[in-house]
């Protein structure tokens, strides 16, 4: 039969990434393309030993349905972490936890925006997020990113010309495509903004923790008076992504109704990790097993600079992470994105063309997403070495 | 300041029961109100040990990010449990796995309706769907539930009435709040319709596995020859329900779009517990767990009913389920059903007044759900008596 499918349905497509992601069986084939945290992240013998513990003293706590905002041990010390940290949360905050935190953006849309409301968000932009927004019939506006981050002077104006915009999703911390950082300034700039158009930010921090060079930048929830940021968070990228852990902190009114919203879509999240993520906060040393994994990551992203130093063209230009796990490249005006990145995929080398990641997939792309923690060092080094050799062969015509 | 939310959540409400659930701390209380399984039907040791094997041989497949549709082998074992005990499934037809029967309700609703789309239910029905189409924009149209499933003249009427209906949302088997089992002759009959009007069929059934006397009916998926049901399942009430694993097995065309609306929503269902399922299925007895279920709530039933034929008024009548969780209590003309609930609280004795299963809360209502899977069977008998007894003095008036 014929199905008529809702009209904001009828066009969406699956994550490119993810039906990349899904096809990578290939033996030999080396992929830039995921957005996995590496497996040597997953400190799977703590993991082992505190599920077996719950599964032995509060079996029914794990196993029975929880409250829709989340187990409060769990949010409590998540709440704590985010003030010693980040010095993120007020009085007036509230925190709920999320399957990860892909449901705490889209429950922030569905809360917020009506059919035709405007998000602002960078371009480049994570893609789960951008389909998210397109699934609940927000028109997204991208503002272009900077080296230093989202350009402000097009967000104004991008405010100027929306004035059904709600909130500005940003990423403003080794951005997910570009690895960029967002200045202090910018941030400052961005929050006066917000204020003056009356906008709420939504800020995605899934990497703010994978810091490994550089200093810390103050979060936009901590610089935030007024109750206009949401916090975004996931412990996809410290602990496991498959347990799908994430939260949002924000002003109690906000909470309140995106605990509804959550309520409707899957009732809670599954209760026994919540509670192995409270127990390896409270038993093992969560900082120490971040700074492991930044090292990681440090020792990663230094292997994948060095070797588009060493091998890639001058004319492709690439980003320089703090942090996260992703950098980006661009190739120079005159070469054909697609063409390079089906001639890597001939090559068995995986990466994600920009237009994933674009607001607006027509427009014109010449940047691909690399990313250095899945792949092992002699992948880094010999898939960087085959993209370069493309690009130079490219470059000769 | 003034947060400006969306139209769909300005007044959606959290679900009336997941607030009594979190205010039942009070010692000596009895809840009839709930809609948990015992937690003697967890097989907490298998859990354990198949957990315990998962992190030892496979830890990165349950940590690391998993595919959307769900882990392989799960999906596989799940289709073909249907295809053996319900008859359900046809080549056309896909599964994906969910995160609990609640994510796979407002799933369908997501891609099937945009914004003013009718969706058609029981009256009563389950409040987690009815939020969750109220969440989408969608309008509820309810149609009486008579002692053998809905009034298909009703629901005739209603598909006249409204060109805009999308879709039927039933729970056929052990209906959610009322017990009921909806006869073969009227799933043919409402089958008719569905064809005759265009419409589609979401047929949830978390309870169906729970029958404790009477005959199988055949599912409305296994009736179907045309691709117009969706048969959404849950390992809630016979594994866990804490673990959040649903499942939707329906034609291809819509398990694609459906699988398109996961992913911006929660990217996938935790991995472990998808693991956790499969190696329960394939190592243990599920149906010889699920007997063992049966017979619990086979003594639970009898025990209520009993003790209401015993205590209760003949005035306040009461469904007698064939399996489930629930029965329906009515109270006689005349009687306040709010001062019942209330006075019911008062005495520690918790039920939920039929008003939070309506399509239309506001509409009156002598109806209250009780739940028997989770009071011990002291309570049952306790419990009832004193609801018996306020009925009692009511009637005295």
């Amino acid at each position: 039969m014929d199905y008529r499918f809702s009209e904001k349905f009828i066009d969406l497509k699956p994550s490119a990434i993810r039906e990349i992601f899904k096809s990578l069986g290939t033996p030999g084939s080396i992929s830039f393309a995921a957005g996995n945290p590496s497996p040597e992240s997953f400190p799977v013998s703590d993991m082992k030993r505190i599920a077996d513990e719950i599964f032995e003293n509060e079996p029914v706590t794990a196993l029975q349905y929880g409250i829709t905002e989340g187990y409060t041990p769990l949010r409590r010390l998540v709440s704590e972490r985010l003030k010693r940290v980040y010095n993120i949360g007020t009085p007036d905050d509230d925190l709920i936890i999320v399957t990860g935190g892909q449901q705490g953006i889209e429950l922030t849309c569905k809360v917020m925006c009506n059919e035709g409301d405007v998000v602002l968000c960078e371009d480049p932009s994570f893609i789960g997020a951008l389909n998210a927004f397109r699934s609940l019939g927000a028109k997204l506006v991208g503002v272009p990113l900077e080296g230093d981050g989202i350009d402000v002077t097009a967000l104004e104006e991008a405010l100027k010309n929306n004035p059904r915009a709600k909130f500005l999703y940003t990423i403003p911390t080794f951005q997910n495509p570009a690895g960029i950082t967002t200045s202090l300034e910018k941030r400052r700039a961005v929050l006066g903004l917000a204020k003056k158009y009356d906008i709420l930010i939504l800020e995605d921090n899934p990497y703010g923790d994978l810091r490994f060079t550089g200093e810390d930048v103050a979060t936009y929830k901590s610089l935030d008076t007024e109750g206009r940021v949401l916090y975004c968070g996931s412990f996809s990228k410290v602990l496991s992504a498959g347990m799908r852990i994430g939260f949002l902190c924000a002003n109690k009114a906000l909470i309140t109704k995106i605990v509804v919203a959550k309520q409707v879509e899957d009732v809670h999240t599954n209760v026994l990790f919540q509670m192995i993520c409270a127990k390896y906060i409270e038993q093992c040393d969560l900082e120490t097993h971040i700074a492991e994994i930044r090292k990681l990551y440090r020792h990663k992203a230094g292997l994948m600079l060095s070797a588009l130093e060493k091998y890639m063209p001058p004319e492709v230009s690439f980003t320089r992470p703090e942090g996260g796990i992703f950098l980006w490249c661009s190739l120079p005006e005159g070469l054909s994105l697609g063409e390079f990145v089906k001639r890597a995929g001939e090559k068995n080398v995986f990466v994600v063309p920009g237009t994933a990641f674009s607001p607006d997939p027509e427009a014109p792309n010449r940047s691909f997403r690399l990313n250095y923690s899945m792949p092992s060092d002699g992948e880094i080094e010999r898939g960087i070495k085959i993209l370069a050799d493309i690009a130079k062969d490219m470059l000769k015509r």
